[in-house]
């Protein structure tokens, strides 16, 4: 009864093939090969145009190194207030942005409401010499709440960012569970819908590590290799990660990985409310958030279930009681529905 | 007839298979988990002594957290003019220490010499308010000229970085071929001759992409965890970074396939002797300089062979000439004797 | 009728005399003469207890100077949401810090509860390797709002700051403001309190461009000498800003230029009060913040007043509305008496 | 006897009397004011076209700030070994660069050689992921070494650095000096040869605090206002930096202070010529660079001379003895001819 983070699941078996299929043989490092190559061309066929993609092992440096291209020092990078950006990732950004500000929105549902960063465009005091200056707006699909940005709500949000000077950034860390969930291209999902830059996460999804930023206009990745290098992100046998994600992309396997994980959650979801206990957020993707007492959730831990309690800082103050637990269950492509049901059986008894 | 580097080769099967059977179940991410935990217990047997160990996917990031966490900003790291560090990371180490600074020094066979240590310590302007201070001496082990620094070079060099103020790292990505080379323990080739902290490549020997940042005093590790994580550097499935070391240490593979990768260096640097292509620098490790005409290393292309052309800079000028070339032949624990026959024969044909 | 800022003034007459007095002879450079050195002795009298201070050209730069020696780049400088830290130096902190995060902490009147405080403590999810370290508590004396910390309250939130593992940082740009108002020594209005650095500026109180970093445990300062000549903060003819200073706190200057700049914003308040137009905060330094309608500033700046209208977003929500503007009103040891009385008159107009 | 430093001096008079006048009314600060606007012209008048001008209050604050804003963290900064820059900031390019690389050229008198450059460009491994970049090539005018660059020298330098794609910057601590000596006007010296972006300083000229960052095409200076801020670099009163240097270009004083400055180093060379001291470089701007016995050197500081003992690693090889101490003697605006005369008959005494 694993439900701690996709992460914790291991690597699923065509990529662990692949890795051992691509360790045949004698490659050039640092992506000269042929499997980077290959990849190369599957990413503008996957988005229906010209990309430029840089391939790293760990999605908080696809978010920091994307941003902090994006970004001049100097600029505000906005995302909510839930995002791994602004909550875990130890500054990340900051870092490799030369010293950039996040600045963190509200909005319900984990998601960013367009009209808080409308407000927040029109309301603060931003550039000239003092003020930082608003430069990247940056949606977290799925977020952290488990839910996803609709097709008509990253346009919205894409078209304010625009219209302020701001690039959109996506971080994708579960981007293939947003993508079956609201029946869209990769294309429609993203650039179609003003997004510019996406990290395309692969590694809670079924990899090894391997995660992947991706420029819609190839011409703004200039300076981006130098910067994944000296960031320490540039792997030498760059054909395993090249090899990971070519296997995640072949036949459609991350959509099927993404629909197993996401279908687990609505089953999880579905146990739950069945016994009474109602999700906080919209099950969108392969995340459940549920609010128990005290008592249910030492009678899931003792019984082996693992997953983390949040702060309850998010919730709408009402649902807030003192005896209440907020637990984060997070399904993967590991996932069984025995495993599921289990765990729906613990939570009801009494 | 590879000899690119040793990093074309693949996964070397064991650490392929640990890999794999690491893959089943379910493990907290980030470093909590059970192949972590072994693994730093085995990195304090290997190392006879407490260590704190963090690992990263890149050699350039091992280096540039490294030194980093061992100098302040306004610190002045010294190393070889023809270090990985000073040549080949795109500034990383610069990056990571917030603008520090990289001091090259010469020596002949790719080794710092003390005395130019020494010369530099008490002829440059150094602290102060004006000045940067000298904070750590890198030693690279195996060289970039395939030499090694020997026991007591490396004590004598730690005693005057030491007597400065300096702290000493050894970037050993290639410490293995160092090690079987100089028939020492690692204790004694490391801190027991003065090193504080070693990057420990595992990558190029044979991992998939696997470094190791050791500190032989635990508590000058305060505040790397972090400094790991905002450099985007911890990785989410950390059990397979473990598992990679933890097979490449079991039963002394480590040692196995670093003797393997010399024996064939070796093999190849008498072979080319015995043709009259004498190797420029003491072949210690695993790589092997040789200066040829152009037609021979034109004739060795057109064969199919892999190897990169280096600057005939670092060469003493004497040995330089417009028509030479100047070859760096790397073995790997992939290279087959077959293949390094067939190199020196196509050499020596006429 | 210049209400602007403290820092449209010229120079305080003694200070800009003490300056040609410092014109005569040579004198070493950087802080290697005699008015610094005489200087030195004076700030550990003024303070009672040796201190280590550091003179700078900036109030920007001995903020940003000051959190950036007190906290690791993985660090969270606990800030007002209206500081100046927070709002106007353009992300000075997060660049000279290498990439800390400032946490902008509500509170009335443009104070930090210490409620805040301990909650935010509490209620985060800090450290680790995933989530920045709280480092530092920054107090800026007298606030935005033209308040100040009393005693009391400096030293409840100092000691949760030390509970925490928190520095305090006391941005006074407007220290003697508060100082003269409370009624303290300065060694009681900062390290007896808990302060543990301060920034003092004397440019907004009548020197030409003159604040300081004053370390109340000189053991913490190592290093800051780097850091402020690398931060290109230290003045060449150095001299010149100690003999600022110097005059700055000859004969209680400092005290009664900043009992003027009260004196003249109490009487701003009395004059604006008895027309009905009451400040909006507490004037305790030298700012009078009023609302007044839109007509009455239209008015005023007709009539040559200038001052700056700024967001009304910090109000408390029932006294914004749409009509009513914001006005910042800001004395120095510059304005005079009749200036104010000919802005109340103004004011007062229908 | 004051050759410490053109530094040691103090202010020019009619800078002091101009700082004086300026401190009468009310100005807006951080460059709203009428100084900042009028000299902005001025300086277009200066340099016969368009430019954007930052003024700043050190030395190390222009450069820094020049060349961080011409070159990407990953790039190299050409300038000589015995560059300020190189030796004497503490790392302030590197810090705000972002951790770019100074790369130290050698050249006689001071001076980058054009072919060192270009042998610098050819034969070095720059750009793509792995090395840095060359962005800027930065010489140093008047030199470290009191020589200059001639006009032609310049024009060679600049097309070599451009047809690389580095930007010019030149280090124009001693500008004045320099420009009277060539006999070339303010255009001629700088855009006309090549020169991209000027740090111009006025401090060591006579001013109390004052340096500007010339950018020839203002295109190139977009978002150097907030580098300035964030750098904590704008001064809030700025009008008395402007004021510093209105006066400093009125009626030519600069021109007149740096003749005075010149004439008295070429009265102090001829002199000690006169009695067997001869300059070690060629005597160009106010320095003047002299190897003497021991014995001499002490007998001229027991007399009370001021002047800094430089190491003689620059030193051509021969010249170069155990007795022998290299003095370096700077002559300044408030440089008198007595002093001169005492120190040349000091000099001579046995």
């Amino acid at each position: 009864m694993d439900f701690a983070s996709d992460n914790t699941a291991g690597v699923a078996p065509p990529i662990l093939r692949a890795i051992a299929e691509a360790s045949t043989g004698f490659a050039l490092g640092y992506g000269n090969d042929d499997w980077t190559r290959r990849l190369e061309r599957r990413f503008a066929e996957i988005f229906e145009r010209e990309v430029a993609v840089f391939l790293v092992p760990t999605g908080t440096a696809a978010n920091a190194l994307a941003v902090a291209h994006l970004s001049p020092p100097w600029g505000a990078v906005f995302c909510h207030a839930m995002s791994h950006m602004a909550t875990d990732e130890c500054g990340a950004p900051e870092f490799f942005g030369g010293g950039l500000k996040l600045v963190e929105l509200p909005g319900d549902d984990g998601k960013i409401a367009a009209d808080a960063v409308k407000a927040r465009l029109e309301r603060g005091a931003w550039g000239g010499p003092h003020h930082v200056t608003p430069s990247v707006l940056s949606l977290t699909q799925a977020t952290e709440a488990g839910t996803i940005y609709r097709l008509e709500e990253i346009r919205r949000l894409s078209a304010i960012a625009h219209a302020g000077g701001l690039a959109v950034h996506m971080d994708g860390a579960r981007f293939a569970n947003a993508l079956v969930r609201m029946h869209a291209s990769p294309a429609e999902a993203t650039w179609k819908a003003g997004v510019d830059v996406l990290s395309l996460g692969a590694t809670k999804a079924g990899a090894l590590a391997a995660e992947a930023v991706v420029f819609f206009d190839p011409a703004l990745a200039q300076g981006m290799a130098e910067r994944r290098k000296r960031g320490g992100q540039l792997l030498s046998k760059h054909r395993f990660i090249a090899a990971q994600f070519e296997a995640y992309f072949a036949d459609d396997l991350w959509l099927s990985l993404a629909r197993h994980a996401n279908t687990m959650a609505n089953r999880l979801a579905a146990g739950l409310a069945r016994i009474g206990i109602k999700p906080v957020w919209p099950v969108e993707a392969n995340e459940v958030f549920v609010l128990v007492p005290r008592a249910t959730d030492e009678r899931l831990k003792a019984a082996g279930a693992t997953y983390y309690v949040r702060s309850a800082e998010w919730l709408p103050t009402n649902t807030q009681t003192a005896d209440a637990r907020l637990l984060r269950l997070v399904t993967s492509f590991a996932t069984v529905s025995e495993e599921v049901d289990r765990f729906v059986s613990l939570a009801g008894d009494r």
